[in-house]
């Protein structure tokens, strides 16, 4: 029976980061892997498909926007007949596999490198310290470790209300695999998935309705932030349906005159009475941690309702040599998390030292319009009663969004008002996920307004942003 | 006689920051522009015409990377007809003129709103604390006042042997009236403008040969840097000429057989021998201070033989009330640099404190592909004996390029072998500009490496290379 310092169950971002760490600090590890490649739903079935959509996509828009460049599927979503739409979602998804295999052959490289042992399979704990795993074709191998992080991430929930088929009714893992690109939908759940999927296919020119429980999208975002991305959205031609459940979803014939190329589509029915109908909806709410299989309760654990493993601050669950992290653990849910996650229990586990400051993570979120934030959102601090002034920056003030076409975005610092330490900064708009990063680094340094006020940037770029803003934010704090 | 707290005699970038510097500090300013619209070469001939001719052209290239969408332009440089390259460059040169207009107004409204006073006309210094100001009407008047500000930025150098025509044979302010796109360029002087050019004009197709008489292009990047950029525009097609020098530039009768669509042609003679033939040159090389008929005599100033300033580190000249900055005083002449050096003379010459770090300043070469660069060179590191290591992250290593399509880039930083500060940041690829500022900051707080190990970046993000960076520079210092 081979034995391991540390056994991985599962090979996303949360996954790798965990056994790359531990193979850097010499110790002799496994990763364990259910599908057959590497890389989780971060590479396969979620991040990398969605962000490289999202990549063609907003390369078309932009093409739109650029005067002069007329862009050859214009049109095609709406009006173009269903040989166009045919043919441009085969193009995308060719694209994204190009992509995906290029990501997999890293993450793999990068496991063979560390002279990390992959096993293909799925993994069963015998006990706290044993797992037992078997391939495709039966084979099995017992194997023992000193410490386990469990990183297998979830699946989207499937409750037996919604009538799945993978054509009229898909979850987010069978999006990408549609043979066509509907004309209309309707997506439920208005969550960073339901929200990133939903405006790319409207940018796409698909006829999208977005339905959220809760009032607003992305409730952990700034206010102020969610409040301009449900504008863009609605701006871009989407109906959102806020505060408004789904209690029945069926799959109908095509009504008489209804304008659809199939012959069946998708209901909807809300709480409040209203029908919606659509040639496909979108399930998004909840995904499941995917813990079923692992026989979690031999090790001494158990998942919650929803397939999820509850750990301490140091990614530790109730037994403490096994771990867990990524999307499995829950919020935030994010590839760049979950692999700090990943790093920071294997740095735990051998004792290493490891600097991780929780309130420094950036959130990206890569719907059309990206937003990224950073620390303390407004209702946060008022709720804390830490005083503070906002600087903001409208894209449209500095030259690089005219340049970009793109004239839509802003930037927000929050500045302490004594201090005038930076607190949190907000982004919606292009290049958000990266100009954020900015920010991070004066807040990790606990740097004041001052730092963007003095500093030279570049001429013309979106970073500018900061200077602009934080003039802004030091002019109100000068009227205090 | 109107009098004023601070006379600036120009509203480019340097202008315009120390006029609106001044009047935030409560002084009557006002703003002299001998041009009908302000902004300088940045707005009018420069930067923006420039960087949004790039920006076009990047989308086309990016469009042709992006497999599956087509460019509908894809081939006209090269193999179409001439009336496609005419309604091509007319594009690019509408497109421009829209982003242009939108920077004029900010510009505009920008010096109305913090009450600066616009004459429009060319300034004449009566003596050192008077100037008159003539405009294209004949109208004229006399103005005094405590402090000035040159920023009359530049123009182009037009030495007597170099034939210029317009249309064969131009400057880069003629570049952008070209009636059409060229078949063939001869580019001359591999600076900033000329190797900006070169890049985005290879990029349309156009067959391009650059002739610098420096062994290396932009000498004052790292060398590695440098070195890639010539890697890129040769791989890109392009015929570098470096080491040698342009005695003689004629417009010539096409040779028979030529495929050119024009009865002209352009040719140079190198002084080793090699004649050149192309549809058209780009003269490149120096610029000239625009300060002739300022009559800098009257003063007391003098300007050099190409027509520059000299002035201290605070950019006052040699008479103490007279500033200087921007492109007038010389390297780097970008409109980044420039700002702040009119920023910086306004607080000097009012007694405002002001913190100023040049060493910070970050160097932007909007080429294809971009450049950008913060801090120590390898070479000048290895010249003052400071210990260092390098980390680098090449584009292909992150799953963001992948997206992009761009996989060409590379990012590096410098670290202190002994206290492991950041010394310097340069890159070469997609977003160079943007991501420069990241390590600005965290070189202006005096940070580790260590800052961006622990770091958690958005995936994926550019961002991600400083992290892969780090790791590879840490790990050599371990083997150190």
């Amino acid at each position: 029976m081979r034995h391991f310092d540390l056994c991985v169950i599962g090979s996303g971002p949360a996954g790798q980061k965990a056994a790359i760490q531990a193979a850097k600090l010499g110790k002799k590890v496994c990763v364990v892997e259910k599908k057959s490649v590497v890389g989780g739903a971060a590479i396969n079935t979620g991040t990398i498909p969605s962000k490289s959509l999202r990549e063609a996509i907003l390369h078309m828009v932009s093409g739109r926007r650029l005067g002069p460049y007329t862009d050859p599927y214009s049109g095609v979503g709406e009006g173009g007949g269903p040989a166009g739409r045919d043919s441009r979602i085969q193009d995308l998804i060719t694209w994204c596999s190009r992509v995906i295999s290029a990501e997999v052959e890293v993450a793999t490289r990068a496991l063979l490198n560390n002279e990390i042992a992959l096993l293909r399979g799925r993994a069963t704990f015998e006990d706290a310290k044993t797992v037992r795993v078997e391939d495709e074709g039966g084979r099995t191998e017992i194997l023992s470790a000193d410490h386990f992080v469990v990183a297998v991430g979830t699946t989207p929930a499937r409750p037996s209300f919604v009538p799945f088929d993978g054509v009229n009714v898909v979850d987010s893992d069978a999006l990408l695999k549609m043979p066509r690109l509907p004309r209309s939908i309707i997506v439920v759940g208005g969550g960073v998935i339901g929200t990133e999927y939903a405006s790319m296919l409207q940018a796409l020119g698909v006829r999208t309705t977005l339905i959220e429980g809760k009032t607003r999208l992305l409730d952990f975002l700034d206010s102020e932030i969610s409040e301009a991305l449900q504008y863009h959205l609605r701006q871009a031609g989407m109906t959102l349906r806020m505060g408004e459940k789904v209690v029945k979803i069926e799959v109908i014939d095509t009504p008489e005159g209804a304008r659809s190329s199939d012959d069946k589509m998708a209901q909807a029915t809300l709480e409040s009475g209203k029908t919606l109908v659509a040639d496909c909806l979108l399930f998004c709410i909840g995904r499941q941690g995917a813990t079923e299989g692992l026989n979690l309760e031999k090790a001494g654990l158990h998942a919650d309702d929803r397939g999820r493993i509850q750990v301490n601050e140091r990614y530790q669950t109730d037994v403490a040599h096994i771990y867990a992290a990524g999307d499995v653990i829950g919020f935030p849910a994010l590839a760049s998390t979950s692999m700090e996650q990943g790093r920071v229990a294997a740095c735990h586990m051998f004792g290493e030292r490891v600097e991780s400051v929780p309130n420094l993570f950036p959130y990206g979120i890569y719907a059309i319009p990206e937003i990224s934030m950073v620390g303390w959102t407004e209702d946060q601090l008022t709720k804390e009663g830490i005083p503070f002034e906002a600087g903001i920056a409208q894209y449209k003030e500095i030259a690089r969004s005219q340049l970009m076409g793109d004239e839509t975005g802003m930037l927000k610092i929050l500045i302490h008002t004594e201090s005038r330490v930076i607190l949190g900064v907000h982004v919606i708009g292009a290049g958000a996920t990266e100009l954020i990063h900015i920010g991070q680094a004066v807040m990790a340094f606990k740097g004041t307004v001052d730092y963007f006020i003095n500093a030279v940037f570049n001429y013309p770029t979106l970073a500018e942003c900061y200077k602009v803003a934080a003039f802004n934010g030091a002019n109100k704090l000068r009227h205090v």
